[in-house]
């Protein structure tokens, strides 16, 4: 389990190990520096991974095994590999966030190469010590874009001038975090088809929610929730603005549509790749999502379940920060889970009034900044000061209105107690 | 132009300089280190960068302004497009050898960050400091791979469930290298897609040849010219084993068949994307080559070519090093630059006999070692001492037989009066 530390490597992790599997957890913990470097944080807050395991340990009596190591270095994955000698490699340990890689030149580069080099790693150590080890690799629907035709997994039967073959969906990813995942899918699948290596990329859609039966089963276990605008996704966002009151943001018309699913699918769609391993020299496509929506219709749903206890919502159009079509066809298919056994959580108003009720209980934690202006643009990169915050605070710490929804897009960073401020308003 | 020191970025700022431009050229010099490490060089000698562009003013009165600068230095990037302000920036500054990057994990990682990298910088340089220049960018026929369909320039319009798009070809790449630029092509596609900016992707052929109008006016102003297995191509590879006399060495069944074009079409094609730009926001592919051919039917044109001169020719067949499809439908479309007034110098024998002229006056700078058993294997990678040759050299220094095709993988490095002795044989 490589990326352990992370919102869905943590919650993999637990559901595998509770399934019996022997699960080695990997993670450099570097998703911990860049919450730093951006001055963001989980919403609830998380264990370090010492007292996580030993914590699980304690619960069940099943141990994950846990290594601190960075993928970029090879050496460490081969020796890993060798070791372990591992049935399959579940592969999460990726820079995850589009807005991070769009901030700017740095941030673009950065993970490019960090996905790339660590899934390089990766491959080379699987040929020449587990081959037959099955590969599976998070990435992305984001991968395909909004083509004006079906996305089908993975491949596209193709008629041309009389004559046809099967070949890679074409794709359009649209941020270089997302093409960083396409170049992974290339390079895995060149890699099965010369050595022989079985591999499942998991296009996945965009993951709701933060409770598994196992994180539950103590609130020692829990998982990162992230709501800012770098690591958060949209369904997490606008629960969190309903809780706390404040208008949910569409950014630009809102008929953007994606793949969307529940944390308790994803861990058990990575549980049925395991378990159904890629045939010998197979790469192979799931698009890991159980239902398709628009933005709109999200902030949609969200005032639904709050008007139910009689609360009312504003839903408010931002400027777009992201270059991207607003309202477009899109039906992708996600047939092959499903024929291996998933059963899905679909989107009701009890997963909502759960997260809302989540985010009441950690409502201290909340940085309303982090619920303003999103603060990377895909045009001009991170607006000013998108993560100097940390060291500015102490000087702009005057209390602000609760509700900016301002044009401007320099970042204010209050200090905790103007934010406690700003929540009781 | 980036990548003035290489084979086709030499010959092209010659002729873009003859024909007006002002060129300025840049490049790390890293092509004459990799020579270093892996024992190889240039058939004909080259001249050091400021004695060739001291040469061409001489000769010409013209001035190519002569930089020595890494691409991966994101800071003298953005320094030198800012200063510079180009109209169109040529790009050739990628490591170009498919065997290289198949050595090891090493040599593929090296290979993916380096051109990734290099083109990162220069695309958030042009985004911040040259939004109007056009990129030229150097991509290969090699990404298409060999589909069973007709490929088409870049863009497929596809018809799927009653529905249709114009969409990216779908991309199927044979090494860590064809996959660099195929990441390459993707991140440049989104860059004009989010920030407007204009870019063509050569996708090229295979070229031959050593001489353009420019080159040949002094033997100073020489491109270099490879013939080994892993800088070398196959046509310059089979001129040079018809010129000593050696078998030629088809890999595998031969009917690998690809396009091709002469170095004097290279950089007329590059000239003609400069004089007619891409639009604002535009990315345009142009499949680069005049003819296709298979391995086999191009060892038949230089077995012909000796025929003429009474002379035979041997064709053998290899283990082939590299997963290939050997026999295959190959038909790609390359109109846009014929369109564009491109007039071809199609392979004939006087190109064959012309290079086989140039191997002769060469010979006694070959190794024929090189033209050996390949030395990257893409299954298991670069063979044992595919690199260690250099140093190795004294140690083994025996004569041996001049047609050294035994099935040994081992790679010997004879000493140069040991060369000489096996080609006057």
């Amino acid at each position: 389990m490589l990326g352990v530390d992370g919102y869905l490597g943590w919650a993999t992790a637990l559901h595998l190990s509770q399934a019996g599997h022997d699960v080695v957890g990997i993670d450099s913990l570097v998703r911990r520096r860049w919450d730093r470097e951006c001055g963001t944080q989980s919403l609830i807050p998380i264990k370090a991974m010492p007292k996580r395991v030993s914590l699980w340990n304690q619960l069940t009596g099943r141990t994950i095994g846990w290594r601190q190591m960075d993928l970029r270095d090879a050496r460490a994955v081969t020796e890993l590999v060798q070791e372990v000698q591992p049935d399959a490699l579940i592969h999460f340990a990726e820079q995850r966030s589009a807005p991070f890689s769009m901030i700017d030149l740095e941030h673009a580069a950065l993970t490019q190469v960090n996905n790339l080099v660590g899934t390089l790693n990766l491959l080379f150590a699987l040929r020449d010590y587990a081959p037959r080890a099955h590969l599976i690799k998070l990435g992305t629907m984001g991968e395909y874009g909004t083509p004006n035709i079906d996305i089908e997994e993975g491949f596209l039967t193709i008629t041309h001038n009389g004559r046809q073959d099967r070949l890679p969906f074409p794709m359009q990813p649209g941020s270089f975090y997302h093409l960083s995942k396409l170049h992974d899918s290339h390079n895995i699948q060149f890699a099965c088809r010369i050595w022989g290596l079985r591999a499942t990329d998991l296009h996945q859609g965009v993951v709701y929610g933060n409770h598994t039966d196992e994180v539950a089963l103590h609130p020692g276990l829990a998982t990162r929730f992230d709501y800012d605008a770098i690591w958060g996704t949209v369904l997490n966002r606008f629960c969190i603005q309903g809780a706390l009151g404040l208008p949910l943001t569409v950014y630009g018309k809102g008929g953007q549509t994606r793949g969307f699913l529940d944390i308790r699918d994803t861990v058990a769609c990575v549980r049925l790749a395991l378990e159904h391993p890629a045939a010998e020299g197979e790469y192979r496509v799931f698009n890991q999502f159980t239902e398709q929506f628009s933005v709109k219709a999200l902030a949609e749903k969200v005032r639904a379940a709050r008007a139910v206890h009689g609360l009312d919502t504003n839903i408010v159009h931002l400027a777009n920060p992201r270059v991207e079509r607003e309202e477009h066809y899109y039906n992708a298919k996600h047939q092959k889970l499903l024929d291996l056994g998933l059963r899905p959580h679909y989107l009701g108003d009890t997963l909502i009034e759960s997260v809302i009720e989540t985010v009441e209980r950690n409502a201290s934690r909340v940085d309303p900044v982090e619920l303003e202006q999103p603060n990377v643009d895909w045009r001009r990169g991170g607006t000013a000061g998108w993560g100097k915050a940390a060291a500015e605070s102490a000087a702009e710490a005057e209390p602000q209105p609760v509700l900016v929804l301002s044009s401007s897009r320099r970042r204010r960073r209050p200090s905790p107690r103007a934010a406690a401020a700003r929540l009781a308003q």
